[in-house]
């Protein structure tokens, strides 16, 4: 016995999705048969607009209904701290934590060279051309938190060389790393025991 | 800030999922903000659409595009033998086998008195009808092969039982039980050990 079409087509679109395997495409699918067709109807819309409905903010390219996005054009925030992100999800975690005031820029992705991902295929211009937009620049720091691997490094570092010609007075850091709270020494690997060495602090 | 509406949307769309929680929500959403628009389209199409081009099969309750189902419709099957499923899912499972030849019947769930559902929340009666429809019972064989739950045995019993009185000379069967193929007998349980030697077979 085949799988009806309309249920094979369904199953096909969730498989698409990262993490969403043929097993659990096909239990998503066979589960959406017993909801309400308001619910299907609303999950479809919310698909079809995602893209229609939002813009980039022409600022800091963060995914917004709004351009400038809300953080972009909130006088309340700290306009002389921009901190960097691969994506627009990295900046609801910085949300979340209630201490960071400043702004933020969103790459879209980090260099990777394997994949043919260079600084172009990045948001990186429209990141320098907040430095030099103006007569003065008020950008005093600039927070590199990239993720901590081999591709978010190499961008940390092609940031923070490249900044140096464009505006040699910006303070450019990088996330603190080392131990994350809760966590069991026991199990922590060599490279996080090592950055936390390096990164101590005077008590 | 607040997650754009659009993107908070889609994110609850997600959520309502069975074993999508609000982190993989967010993670899906933001991944399909990357992904083309005609395959957003794609995949609210096949949505909107899988309850309406879809019917239930008048004689076996199985999800199909035509009424009767290409299993109940297809004259090569054995007719004699109905195997009861809980879910079309599980119709899947056993075609995959490819070493059942009968008919099916799903009862679209299992009877689970915690959750009000008895005999008559699910497919039963339309089972039942099957034996009385006509002059002569062509059934001989009704395997059930509900889930190995609380939920699956009571219902399995339950239809043993009520068979008895609509179709006394049909044979009631419950799938085999005992150890899985692959399975380490250190690690099988007691419920499970008991069923394989209850079920064992001469050599």
């Amino acid at each position: 016995m085949r799988i009806p079409k309309p249920l094979s087509d369904l199953i096909d679109s969730f498989q698409k999705l990262p993490g969403v395997g043929p097993k659990s495409a096909q239990r998503l699918t066979y589960y959406l048969l017993h909801v309400p067709q308001i619910q299907l109807d609303d999950f479809a819309k919310s698909l079809s607009n995602l893209k229609k409905d939002t813009v980039l903010c022409a600022i800091c390219k963060n995914v917004s209904e709004a351009d400038p996005c809300p953080i972009c054009s909130d006088d309340a925030r700290d306009e002389t701290t921009v901190l960097v992100v691969e994506q627009p999800l990295d900046i609801l975690a910085f949300e979340r934590t209630g201490n960071y005031k400043g702004l933020y820029h969103v790459l879209h992705g980090a260099i990777n060279p394997l994949d043919n991902i260079g600084p172009d295929e990045l948001h990186m211009g429209s990141l320098f051309v907040r430095f030099t937009n103006g007569h003065t620049n008020v950008i005093k720091e600039l927070i590199v938190a990239t993720n901590p691997t081999m591709e978010g490094d190499v961008t940390a570092m092609y940031i923070a060389k490249h900044l140096k010609s464009v505006s040699p007075e910006t303070a450019v850091t990088r996330l603190g790393m080392g131990i994350p709270t809760g966590a069991d020494l026991e199990y922590a690997d060599e490279t996080t025991l090592t950055q936390a060495i390096q990164g101590r602090r005077a008590l």
